[in-house]
Protein backbone atom coordinates (compact mmCIF):
# COMPACT_ATOMS: atom_id res chain seq x y z
CA UNK A 1 0.00 0.00 0.00
CA UNK A 2 1.88 2.90 -1.20
CA UNK A 3 1.97 6.25 1.17
CA UNK A 4 -1.25 8.65 0.50
CA UNK A 5 -0.85 11.39 -1.88
CA UNK A 6 -0.22 15.05 -1.11
CA UNK A 7 -3.72 16.15 -1.32
CA UNK A 8 -5.15 13.19 0.66
CA UNK A 9 -3.38 14.53 3.44
CA UNK A 10 -4.70 18.48 3.41
CA UNK A 11 -7.52 19.19 5.70
CA UNK A 12 -9.21 21.72 2.46
CA UNK A 13 -9.80 18.41 0.60
CA UNK A 14 -12.85 17.42 2.49
CA UNK A 15 -16.30 18.81 2.35
CA UNK A 16 -17.46 17.55 5.66
CA UNK A 17 -14.86 17.78 9.21
CA UNK A 18 -16.08 16.90 12.50
CA UNK A 19 -14.04 17.13 15.63
CA UNK A 20 -14.24 13.61 17.89
CA UNK A 21 -13.03 14.37 21.33
CA UNK A 22 -10.77 11.28 22.00
CA UNK A 23 -11.16 8.99 25.36
CA UNK A 24 -8.54 7.69 27.32
CA UNK A 25 -9.53 4.18 26.63
CA UNK A 26 -8.59 4.53 22.58
CA UNK A 27 -4.71 4.84 23.78
CA UNK A 28 -3.23 0.86 24.19
CA UNK A 29 -0.43 0.09 25.99
CA UNK A 30 2.15 1.28 23.60
CA UNK A 31 0.42 4.65 25.22
CA UNK A 32 -0.89 5.97 21.81
CA UNK A 33 -4.41 5.73 20.14
CA UNK A 34 -4.39 2.12 18.93
CA UNK A 35 -5.30 1.35 15.63
CA UNK A 36 -8.13 -0.58 15.82
CA UNK A 37 -9.74 2.44 18.10
CA UNK A 38 -8.62 4.59 15.35
CA UNK A 39 -10.43 2.57 12.63
CA UNK A 40 -13.26 3.04 15.59
CA UNK A 41 -13.28 7.56 15.28
CA UNK A 42 -13.43 6.86 11.43
CA UNK A 43 -16.39 4.61 11.87
CA UNK A 44 -17.54 7.32 13.92
CA UNK A 45 -16.58 10.34 11.75
CA UNK A 46 -17.90 8.10 8.65
CA UNK A 47 -21.26 8.39 10.23
CA UNK A 48 -21.61 11.95 11.04
CA UNK A 49 -20.84 12.60 6.88
CA UNK A 50 -23.38 9.64 6.61
CA UNK A 51 -26.31 11.47 8.89
CA UNK A 52 -25.44 14.83 7.34
CA UNK A 53 -26.03 13.28 3.35
CA UNK A 54 -29.50 12.61 4.87
CA UNK A 55 -29.88 9.28 2.38
CA UNK A 56 -32.92 8.29 2.29
CA UNK A 57 -33.11 5.14 4.29
CA UNK A 58 -35.68 2.28 3.77
CA UNK A 59 -34.69 -0.39 6.50
CA UNK A 60 -37.06 -2.89 5.24
CA UNK A 61 -35.60 -4.22 2.07
CA UNK A 62 -32.42 -2.01 1.70
CA UNK A 63 -29.47 -1.18 3.25
CA UNK A 64 -25.56 -0.78 2.76
CA UNK A 65 -22.78 -2.33 3.86
CA UNK A 66 -19.24 -1.68 4.30
CA UNK A 67 -17.08 -3.95 2.01
CA UNK A 68 -13.60 -2.84 2.26
CA UNK A 69 -11.53 -0.45 4.68
CA UNK A 70 -7.64 0.50 4.02
CA UNK A 71 -6.16 2.51 6.57
CA UNK A 72 -2.78 4.16 6.32
CA UNK A 73 -1.60 5.04 9.64
CA UNK A 74 0.88 8.43 9.27
CA UNK A 75 2.06 9.64 12.43
CA UNK A 76 1.11 8.34 16.41
CA UNK A 77 -1.59 10.07 17.52
CA UNK A 78 -2.54 11.19 21.46
CA UNK A 79 -5.34 11.53 24.13
CA UNK A 80 -6.72 14.08 25.33
CA UNK A 81 -6.90 16.07 21.74
CA UNK A 82 -9.75 15.73 19.64
CA UNK A 83 -9.23 14.30 16.42
CA UNK A 84 -10.93 15.98 13.60
CA UNK A 85 -12.34 13.42 11.10
CA UNK A 86 -12.78 15.08 7.55
CA UNK A 87 -14.70 13.17 4.79
CA UNK A 88 -15.56 13.11 1.76
CA UNK A 89 -17.45 10.85 -1.55
CA UNK A 90 -13.93 9.12 -3.67
CA UNK A 91 -15.34 7.13 -6.76
CA UNK A 92 -19.48 6.61 -7.26
CA UNK A 93 -19.99 3.34 -8.65
CA UNK A 94 -23.48 1.89 -9.93
CA UNK A 95 -24.10 -0.52 -6.49
CA UNK A 96 -20.83 0.85 -4.63
CA UNK A 97 -19.24 3.92 -3.53
CA UNK A 98 -16.23 5.37 -1.52
CA UNK A 99 -15.75 7.15 1.27
CA UNK A 100 -12.46 8.74 1.69
CA UNK A 101 -11.28 10.19 5.12
CA UNK A 102 -8.44 11.78 7.26
CA UNK A 103 -8.33 11.82 10.45
CA UNK A 104 -5.83 15.10 11.79
CA UNK A 105 -5.03 15.63 15.72
CA UNK A 106 -3.44 19.37 15.93
CA UNK A 107 -3.35 20.21 12.57
CA UNK A 108 -1.01 16.96 11.53
CA UNK A 109 -2.77 14.17 9.15
CA UNK A 110 -2.23 11.06 11.06
CA UNK A 111 -4.15 8.25 9.37
CA UNK A 112 -5.90 8.24 6.10
CA UNK A 113 -9.26 6.14 5.17
CA UNK A 114 -10.91 4.42 2.26
CA UNK A 115 -14.15 2.67 2.68
CA UNK A 116 -16.21 0.82 0.03
CA UNK A 117 -19.89 1.09 0.58
CA UNK A 118 -22.41 -1.65 -1.31
CA UNK A 119 -26.15 -1.16 -1.58
CA UNK A 120 -28.12 -3.77 -0.89
CA UNK A 121 -31.65 -5.25 -0.90
CA UNK A 122 -32.88 -8.68 -0.42
CA UNK A 123 -31.39 -10.16 -3.49
CA UNK A 124 -27.89 -8.96 -2.39
CA UNK A 125 -25.97 -5.94 -4.07
CA UNK A 126 -28.07 -4.08 -6.12
CA UNK A 127 -28.13 -0.31 -7.92
CA UNK A 128 -28.49 2.26 -5.19
CA UNK A 129 -31.45 5.02 -5.55
CA UNK A 130 -30.80 7.90 -8.22
CA UNK A 131 -31.22 9.97 -5.39
CA UNK A 132 -27.95 9.23 -3.66
CA UNK A 133 -26.05 10.33 -6.62
CA UNK A 134 -26.68 13.83 -6.58
CA UNK A 135 -25.67 14.16 -2.93
CA UNK A 136 -22.72 12.10 -3.74
CA UNK A 137 -22.00 14.40 -6.30
CA UNK A 138 -22.41 17.09 -4.08
CA UNK A 139 -19.92 15.98 -1.50
CA UNK A 140 -16.83 15.02 -3.38
CA UNK A 141 -13.27 14.73 -2.26
CA UNK A 142 -11.34 18.17 -4.15
CA UNK A 143 -8.77 16.17 -5.34
CA UNK A 144 -5.76 18.67 -6.34
CA UNK B 1 -10.08 -2.79 -4.08
CA UNK B 2 -10.83 -6.21 -5.94
CA UNK B 3 -11.94 -8.91 -3.96
CA UNK B 4 -9.19 -11.27 -2.76
CA UNK B 5 -8.25 -14.23 -4.70
CA UNK B 6 -9.63 -17.75 -3.81
CA UNK B 7 -5.92 -19.10 -2.04
CA UNK B 8 -6.89 -15.82 0.31
CA UNK B 9 -10.28 -18.06 1.76
CA UNK B 10 -8.26 -21.21 1.89
CA UNK B 11 -7.84 -22.06 5.81
CA UNK B 12 -5.04 -23.98 4.12
CA UNK B 13 -2.86 -21.25 2.89
CA UNK B 14 -2.22 -19.68 6.89
CA UNK B 15 0.35 -21.13 9.08
CA UNK B 16 -0.78 -19.89 11.95
CA UNK B 17 -4.65 -20.62 13.68
CA UNK B 18 -6.79 -19.31 16.48
CA UNK B 19 -10.25 -19.45 17.43
CA UNK B 20 -11.53 -16.36 19.40
CA UNK B 21 -14.88 -16.68 20.86
CA UNK B 22 -16.92 -13.54 19.54
CA UNK B 23 -18.95 -11.50 22.04
CA UNK B 24 -22.06 -9.89 22.43
CA UNK B 25 -20.35 -6.42 22.38
CA UNK B 26 -19.07 -7.01 18.90
CA UNK B 27 -22.43 -6.69 17.57
CA UNK B 28 -24.04 -3.42 15.75
CA UNK B 29 -27.58 -2.57 15.80
CA UNK B 30 -27.35 -4.24 12.51
CA UNK B 31 -27.06 -7.56 14.06
CA UNK B 32 -23.98 -8.81 12.68
CA UNK B 33 -19.98 -8.46 14.05
CA UNK B 34 -19.40 -4.65 13.63
CA UNK B 35 -16.36 -3.80 11.08
CA UNK B 36 -14.24 -2.46 13.44
CA UNK B 37 -14.78 -5.14 16.09
CA UNK B 38 -13.71 -6.95 13.27
CA UNK B 39 -10.62 -5.13 13.11
CA UNK B 40 -10.29 -5.74 16.62
CA UNK B 41 -10.51 -10.04 16.05
CA UNK B 42 -7.76 -8.95 13.69
CA UNK B 43 -5.76 -7.42 15.87
CA UNK B 44 -6.02 -10.07 18.65
CA UNK B 45 -5.63 -13.07 16.03
CA UNK B 46 -2.29 -11.22 14.65
CA UNK B 47 -1.01 -10.42 18.21
CA UNK B 48 -1.26 -13.98 19.26
CA UNK B 49 0.51 -15.17 15.94
CA UNK B 50 3.24 -12.93 16.50
CA UNK B 51 3.15 -13.69 20.22
CA UNK B 52 4.10 -17.43 18.50
CA UNK B 53 6.86 -15.96 16.55
CA UNK B 54 8.71 -15.01 19.57
CA UNK B 55 10.44 -12.09 17.97
CA UNK B 56 13.38 -10.58 20.41
CA UNK B 57 11.59 -7.58 21.73
CA UNK B 58 14.02 -4.75 23.07
CA UNK B 59 11.27 -2.33 24.07
CA UNK B 60 13.79 0.63 25.37
CA UNK B 61 14.74 1.53 21.80
CA UNK B 62 12.94 -0.55 19.13
CA UNK B 63 9.29 -1.13 18.38
CA UNK B 64 7.33 -1.82 15.65
CA UNK B 65 4.31 -0.11 14.50
CA UNK B 66 1.36 -0.67 12.36
CA UNK B 67 1.39 1.31 8.69
CA UNK B 68 -1.48 0.06 6.96
CA UNK B 69 -4.76 -2.00 7.62
CA UNK B 70 -6.80 -3.30 4.29
CA UNK B 71 -9.42 -5.48 5.34
CA UNK B 72 -12.05 -6.34 2.72
CA UNK B 73 -15.38 -7.81 4.35
CA UNK B 74 -17.24 -10.54 2.62
CA UNK B 75 -19.78 -11.92 4.50
CA UNK B 76 -21.40 -10.99 7.56
CA UNK B 77 -20.00 -12.94 10.74
CA UNK B 78 -22.39 -13.36 13.86
CA UNK B 79 -22.59 -14.18 17.45
CA UNK B 80 -22.02 -16.58 19.44
CA UNK B 81 -19.80 -18.54 17.21
CA UNK B 82 -16.26 -18.56 17.60
CA UNK B 83 -13.93 -16.30 14.80
CA UNK B 84 -10.92 -18.06 13.60
CA UNK B 85 -8.29 -15.85 12.61
CA UNK B 86 -5.63 -17.58 10.50
CA UNK B 87 -1.97 -15.49 10.04
CA UNK B 88 1.02 -15.79 8.01
CA UNK B 89 3.45 -13.58 6.84
CA UNK B 90 2.61 -12.13 3.03
CA UNK B 91 5.70 -10.15 1.92
CA UNK B 92 9.07 -9.63 4.06
CA UNK B 93 11.17 -6.28 3.01
CA UNK B 94 14.55 -4.42 4.91
CA UNK B 95 12.73 -2.33 7.70
CA UNK B 96 8.65 -3.15 6.95
CA UNK B 97 6.58 -6.87 6.53
CA UNK B 98 2.90 -7.91 5.44
CA UNK B 99 0.85 -9.70 7.81
CA UNK B 100 -1.98 -11.81 5.69
CA UNK B 101 -5.20 -12.58 7.98
CA UNK B 102 -7.97 -14.15 7.17
CA UNK B 103 -11.01 -14.65 9.52
CA UNK B 104 -12.90 -17.68 9.65
CA UNK B 105 -16.51 -18.84 11.19
CA UNK B 106 -18.38 -21.86 10.75
CA UNK B 107 -15.68 -22.79 7.71
CA UNK B 108 -16.69 -19.88 5.85
CA UNK B 109 -13.48 -16.86 5.01
CA UNK B 110 -15.65 -13.96 6.05
CA UNK B 111 -12.89 -10.74 6.11
CA UNK B 112 -9.61 -10.70 5.02
CA UNK B 113 -6.93 -8.29 6.20
CA UNK B 114 -3.62 -7.37 5.11
CA UNK B 115 -1.52 -5.43 7.95
CA UNK B 116 1.63 -3.52 7.26
CA UNK B 117 4.51 -3.03 9.90
CA UNK B 118 7.65 -1.04 10.41
CA UNK B 119 10.26 -1.74 12.20
CA UNK B 120 11.45 1.35 14.71
CA UNK B 121 14.36 2.99 16.50
CA UNK B 122 14.99 6.01 17.95
CA UNK B 123 15.69 7.67 14.76
CA UNK B 124 12.61 6.47 12.80
CA UNK B 125 12.01 3.66 10.45
CA UNK B 126 14.79 0.72 10.30
CA UNK B 127 15.97 -2.35 9.23
CA UNK B 128 14.90 -5.16 11.33
CA UNK B 129 17.23 -7.52 13.18
CA UNK B 130 18.17 -10.64 10.89
CA UNK B 131 16.99 -13.04 13.31
CA UNK B 132 13.41 -11.84 12.29
CA UNK B 133 13.69 -12.65 8.79
CA UNK B 134 14.43 -16.53 9.81
CA UNK B 135 11.36 -16.19 11.59
CA UNK B 136 9.20 -14.23 9.04
CA UNK B 137 10.45 -17.45 6.22
CA UNK B 138 9.59 -20.02 8.41
CA UNK B 139 5.98 -18.64 8.54
CA UNK B 140 5.02 -17.53 4.88
CA UNK B 141 1.32 -17.51 3.29
CA UNK B 142 1.08 -20.63 1.16
CA UNK B 143 -0.03 -18.62 -2.06
CA UNK B 144 -1.72 -21.46 -4.49
CA UNK C 1 -18.73 -0.92 49.41
CA UNK C 2 -17.55 -3.77 51.72
CA UNK C 3 -15.40 -6.76 49.94
CA UNK C 4 -17.26 -9.53 49.45
CA UNK C 5 -17.71 -12.52 51.30
CA UNK C 6 -15.38 -15.52 50.81
CA UNK C 7 -18.08 -17.49 49.74
CA UNK C 8 -18.54 -14.75 46.77
CA UNK C 9 -14.94 -15.14 45.75
CA UNK C 10 -15.60 -19.13 45.70
CA UNK C 11 -15.96 -21.14 42.04
CA UNK C 12 -18.28 -23.65 43.38
CA UNK C 13 -21.10 -21.05 44.79
CA UNK C 14 -21.80 -20.40 40.58
CA UNK C 15 -24.10 -22.54 38.94
CA UNK C 16 -22.77 -21.59 35.59
CA UNK C 17 -19.14 -20.82 34.39
CA UNK C 18 -17.98 -19.82 31.13
CA UNK C 19 -14.15 -19.32 29.85
CA UNK C 20 -13.62 -16.25 28.00
CA UNK C 21 -10.13 -15.16 26.60
CA UNK C 22 -8.93 -11.98 27.23
CA UNK C 23 -7.81 -9.69 24.58
CA UNK C 24 -4.72 -7.73 24.52
CA UNK C 25 -7.49 -4.55 23.78
CA UNK C 26 -8.70 -5.11 27.46
CA UNK C 27 -5.66 -3.82 28.65
CA UNK C 28 -5.44 -0.46 29.44
CA UNK C 29 -1.72 1.27 29.92
CA UNK C 30 -1.76 0.43 33.03
CA UNK C 31 -0.81 -3.23 32.10
CA UNK C 32 -3.77 -4.86 33.57
CA UNK C 33 -7.52 -5.56 32.42
CA UNK C 34 -9.25 -2.23 32.56
CA UNK C 35 -11.88 -2.08 34.93
CA UNK C 36 -14.22 -1.13 31.89
CA UNK C 37 -13.08 -4.29 30.02
CA UNK C 38 -13.94 -6.23 33.26
CA UNK C 39 -17.60 -4.72 32.86
CA UNK C 40 -17.30 -6.23 29.46
CA UNK C 41 -16.19 -9.77 30.52
CA UNK C 42 -19.10 -10.00 32.86
CA UNK C 43 -21.36 -8.73 30.28
CA UNK C 44 -20.39 -11.45 28.18
CA UNK C 45 -20.53 -14.05 31.13
CA UNK C 46 -24.00 -12.81 32.11
CA UNK C 47 -25.06 -12.82 28.90
CA UNK C 48 -23.79 -16.53 27.80
CA UNK C 49 -25.83 -17.32 31.17
CA UNK C 50 -28.84 -16.06 30.24
CA UNK C 51 -28.80 -17.64 27.24
CA UNK C 52 -28.03 -21.06 28.76
CA UNK C 53 -31.35 -19.91 31.10
CA UNK C 54 -33.58 -20.04 27.27
CA UNK C 55 -35.45 -17.78 29.41
CA UNK C 56 -38.56 -16.96 26.47
CA UNK C 57 -38.12 -14.03 25.11
CA UNK C 58 -41.03 -12.06 23.37
CA UNK C 59 -38.74 -9.02 21.85
CA UNK C 60 -42.28 -7.26 20.44
CA UNK C 61 -43.67 -6.03 23.70
CA UNK C 62 -41.52 -7.61 27.18
CA UNK C 63 -37.80 -6.99 27.62
CA UNK C 64 -34.96 -7.05 30.25
CA UNK C 65 -33.45 -3.98 31.06
CA UNK C 66 -30.14 -3.48 33.06
CA UNK C 67 -30.90 -1.49 36.22
CA UNK C 68 -27.86 -1.60 38.27
CA UNK C 69 -24.39 -3.17 38.18
CA UNK C 70 -21.72 -2.98 41.12
CA UNK C 71 -18.66 -4.41 40.39
CA UNK C 72 -15.85 -5.07 43.11
CA UNK C 73 -12.47 -4.97 41.98
CA UNK C 74 -9.89 -7.64 44.36
CA UNK C 75 -6.92 -8.09 42.21
CA UNK C 76 -5.57 -7.24 38.79
CA UNK C 77 -6.29 -9.49 36.07
CA UNK C 78 -3.61 -9.77 32.99
CA UNK C 79 -3.27 -10.99 29.56
CA UNK C 80 -3.69 -13.62 27.48
CA UNK C 81 -4.99 -15.86 30.61
CA UNK C 82 -8.19 -16.72 29.94
CA UNK C 83 -11.04 -15.17 32.68
CA UNK C 84 -13.79 -17.79 34.26
CA UNK C 85 -17.31 -15.94 34.50
CA UNK C 86 -19.23 -17.67 37.05
CA UNK C 87 -22.73 -16.61 37.28
CA UNK C 88 -25.71 -17.88 39.35
CA UNK C 89 -29.09 -16.33 40.32
CA UNK C 90 -28.87 -13.75 43.60
CA UNK C 91 -32.22 -11.77 44.76
CA UNK C 92 -35.58 -13.14 42.90
CA UNK C 93 -38.04 -10.15 43.10
CA UNK C 94 -41.92 -10.10 41.36
CA UNK C 95 -40.33 -7.78 38.52
CA UNK C 96 -36.32 -7.88 39.03
CA UNK C 97 -33.97 -10.01 39.90
CA UNK C 98 -30.16 -9.99 40.45
CA UNK C 99 -27.17 -12.13 38.89
CA UNK C 100 -24.19 -12.30 40.69
CA UNK C 101 -21.19 -13.40 38.74
CA UNK C 102 -17.83 -13.93 39.96
CA UNK C 103 -14.64 -13.45 37.53
CA UNK C 104 -11.42 -16.21 38.29
CA UNK C 105 -8.02 -15.77 36.71
CA UNK C 106 -5.53 -18.62 37.35
CA UNK C 107 -8.17 -20.28 39.91
CA UNK C 108 -7.66 -16.35 41.83
CA UNK C 109 -11.39 -14.12 42.20
CA UNK C 110 -10.27 -11.01 40.66
CA UNK C 111 -14.03 -9.30 40.54
CA UNK C 112 -17.40 -10.01 41.35
CA UNK C 113 -20.29 -8.43 39.78
CA UNK C 114 -24.24 -7.90 40.97
CA UNK C 115 -26.69 -7.11 38.55
CA UNK C 116 -30.02 -6.28 38.76
CA UNK C 117 -32.32 -6.96 36.07
CA UNK C 118 -36.17 -5.42 35.89
CA UNK C 119 -38.24 -6.67 33.16
CA UNK C 120 -39.98 -3.82 31.40
CA UNK C 121 -43.22 -3.98 28.88
CA UNK C 122 -44.82 -1.14 27.37
CA UNK C 123 -45.98 0.43 30.28
CA UNK C 124 -42.59 0.21 32.07
CA UNK C 125 -41.61 -2.18 34.93
CA UNK C 126 -43.57 -5.16 34.53
CA UNK C 127 -44.00 -8.50 36.54
CA UNK C 128 -41.83 -10.92 34.86
CA UNK C 129 -43.25 -13.99 33.88
CA UNK C 130 -44.26 -17.07 36.34
CA UNK C 131 -42.14 -19.44 33.74
CA UNK C 132 -38.68 -17.18 34.78
CA UNK C 133 -39.06 -17.80 38.36
CA UNK C 134 -38.82 -21.63 38.03
CA UNK C 135 -35.53 -20.88 35.67
CA UNK C 136 -34.35 -18.54 38.10
CA UNK C 137 -35.29 -20.64 41.34
CA UNK C 138 -33.08 -23.97 39.83
CA UNK C 139 -30.05 -21.59 39.20
CA UNK C 140 -29.80 -20.14 42.15
CA UNK C 141 -26.31 -18.98 44.00
CA UNK C 142 -25.34 -21.44 46.61
CA UNK C 143 -24.33 -19.53 49.68
CA UNK C 144 -22.81 -20.80 52.42
CA UNK D 1 -29.24 -0.78 45.36
CA UNK D 2 -31.60 1.68 46.14
CA UNK D 3 -32.38 4.32 43.61
CA UNK D 4 -30.01 7.03 43.79
CA UNK D 5 -31.74 10.03 45.86
CA UNK D 6 -32.84 13.79 44.46
CA UNK D 7 -29.44 15.19 44.69
CA UNK D 8 -27.56 12.85 42.92
CA UNK D 9 -29.31 13.26 39.92
CA UNK D 10 -28.83 17.35 39.90
CA UNK D 11 -26.42 18.64 38.16
CA UNK D 12 -25.58 21.16 40.30
CA UNK D 13 -24.73 19.22 43.24
CA UNK D 14 -21.44 18.16 40.92
CA UNK D 15 -18.39 20.68 40.73
CA UNK D 16 -16.84 19.21 37.50
CA UNK D 17 -18.66 18.44 34.16
CA UNK D 18 -17.83 17.46 30.71
CA UNK D 19 -19.53 17.03 27.89
CA UNK D 20 -18.52 13.68 25.73
CA UNK D 21 -20.27 13.44 22.36
CA UNK D 22 -21.43 9.60 21.98
CA UNK D 23 -20.51 7.61 19.69
CA UNK D 24 -22.56 4.79 17.14
CA UNK D 25 -20.61 2.37 18.48
CA UNK D 26 -21.40 3.06 21.96
CA UNK D 27 -24.94 1.19 21.18
CA UNK D 28 -26.05 -2.09 21.50
CA UNK D 29 -28.56 -3.89 19.62
CA UNK D 30 -31.52 -2.45 21.69
CA UNK D 31 -30.38 0.61 20.23
CA UNK D 32 -29.70 2.33 23.68
CA UNK D 33 -25.89 3.25 24.86
CA UNK D 34 -25.07 -0.13 26.27
CA UNK D 35 -24.45 -0.47 30.16
CA UNK D 36 -20.78 -1.22 29.70
CA UNK D 37 -20.19 1.61 27.33
CA UNK D 38 -22.41 3.66 29.97
CA UNK D 39 -19.15 2.47 32.35
CA UNK D 40 -17.22 3.79 29.62
CA UNK D 41 -18.32 7.46 29.56
CA UNK D 42 -18.00 7.13 33.46
CA UNK D 43 -14.82 5.94 32.99
CA UNK D 44 -13.78 8.91 30.52
CA UNK D 45 -15.66 12.12 32.42
CA UNK D 46 -13.75 10.46 35.88
CA UNK D 47 -10.53 11.22 34.07
CA UNK D 48 -11.04 14.09 33.07
CA UNK D 49 -12.04 15.26 36.31
CA UNK D 50 -8.84 13.35 37.93
CA UNK D 51 -6.61 15.46 35.18
CA UNK D 52 -8.51 18.53 36.24
CA UNK D 53 -7.30 17.89 39.90
CA UNK D 54 -4.04 17.93 39.03
CA UNK D 55 -2.93 15.00 41.59
CA UNK D 56 1.06 14.36 42.06
CA UNK D 57 1.24 11.29 39.83
CA UNK D 58 4.83 9.53 41.06
CA UNK D 59 4.31 6.17 38.51
CA UNK D 60 7.50 4.64 39.80
CA UNK D 61 6.24 3.72 43.14
CA UNK D 62 2.78 4.97 43.72
CA UNK D 63 -0.62 4.51 41.55
CA UNK D 64 -4.07 4.38 42.61
CA UNK D 65 -6.07 1.50 41.48
CA UNK D 66 -10.11 1.07 41.32
CA UNK D 67 -11.59 -0.84 43.65
CA UNK D 68 -15.16 -0.97 42.80
CA UNK D 69 -17.59 0.72 40.65
CA UNK D 70 -21.46 0.58 41.47
CA UNK D 71 -23.85 2.15 38.40
CA UNK D 72 -27.62 2.86 38.81
CA UNK D 73 -29.21 3.24 35.22
CA UNK D 74 -31.97 5.55 35.37
CA UNK D 75 -33.12 5.96 31.99
CA UNK D 76 -31.80 4.76 28.41
CA UNK D 77 -29.30 6.95 26.51
CA UNK D 78 -29.19 7.64 23.45
CA UNK D 79 -27.06 8.32 19.96
CA UNK D 80 -26.27 11.29 18.64
CA UNK D 81 -26.69 13.59 22.06
CA UNK D 82 -23.98 14.09 23.92
CA UNK D 83 -23.65 12.45 27.56
CA UNK D 84 -22.25 15.05 30.08
CA UNK D 85 -20.37 13.40 33.22
CA UNK D 86 -20.46 15.49 36.53
CA UNK D 87 -18.02 14.27 39.24
CA UNK D 88 -17.30 15.41 42.59
CA UNK D 89 -15.64 13.34 45.60
CA UNK D 90 -17.77 12.05 47.85
CA UNK D 91 -16.11 9.73 50.90
CA UNK D 92 -12.53 11.03 51.76
CA UNK D 93 -10.22 8.35 53.76
CA UNK D 94 -6.76 7.59 54.42
CA UNK D 95 -6.18 5.31 51.51
CA UNK D 96 -9.12 5.68 49.53
CA UNK D 97 -11.77 8.01 48.51
CA UNK D 98 -14.95 7.84 46.30
CA UNK D 99 -15.69 9.62 43.35
CA UNK D 100 -19.16 10.23 42.74
CA UNK D 101 -20.62 11.03 39.56
CA UNK D 102 -23.48 11.38 37.32
CA UNK D 103 -24.83 11.33 33.46
CA UNK D 104 -26.97 14.15 32.06
CA UNK D 105 -28.83 13.69 28.74
CA UNK D 106 -30.37 16.54 27.37
CA UNK D 107 -30.72 18.10 30.64
CA UNK D 108 -32.14 14.15 32.20
CA UNK D 109 -30.06 12.55 34.83
CA UNK D 110 -29.54 8.76 32.75
CA UNK D 111 -27.49 7.57 35.62
CA UNK D 112 -25.00 7.67 38.75
CA UNK D 113 -21.64 6.17 39.31
CA UNK D 114 -19.68 5.37 42.74
CA UNK D 115 -16.24 4.65 41.99
CA UNK D 116 -13.90 3.92 45.21
CA UNK D 117 -10.04 4.53 44.45
CA UNK D 118 -7.37 3.14 46.34
CA UNK D 119 -3.89 4.82 46.67
CA UNK D 120 -0.90 1.84 46.79
CA UNK D 121 3.04 1.39 46.76
CA UNK D 122 4.84 -1.54 46.44
CA UNK D 123 3.62 -2.66 49.45
CA UNK D 124 0.02 -2.60 48.71
CA UNK D 125 -2.77 0.47 50.23
CA UNK D 126 -1.26 3.01 51.60
CA UNK D 127 -2.20 6.47 52.85
CA UNK D 128 -2.54 9.12 50.04
CA UNK D 129 -0.18 12.22 49.97
CA UNK D 130 -1.74 14.49 52.28
CA UNK D 131 -1.78 17.12 48.93
CA UNK D 132 -4.60 14.90 48.00
CA UNK D 133 -6.77 15.94 50.66
CA UNK D 134 -6.54 19.80 50.16
CA UNK D 135 -7.55 19.09 46.38
CA UNK D 136 -10.57 16.42 47.15
CA UNK D 137 -11.82 18.75 49.75
CA UNK D 138 -12.03 21.64 47.30
CA UNK D 139 -14.07 19.38 44.89
CA UNK D 140 -16.75 18.01 47.44
CA UNK D 141 -20.34 16.90 45.85
CA UNK D 142 -22.88 19.26 47.20
CA UNK D 143 -25.20 17.14 48.95
CA UNK D 144 -28.38 18.64 49.77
Amino acid sequence: MAKPEAWRRDLAAYPFKVAIPTRWADLDMLGHINNVSMAGLFEEGRGRFNRSLELPRDRKTTRWLIAAVAINYLAEAHHPHDVTIASGIGQIGTKSWTIMSAAFQQGECVATCDTTLVFTDETGAAAFPKTFRAKFEANLIRQS
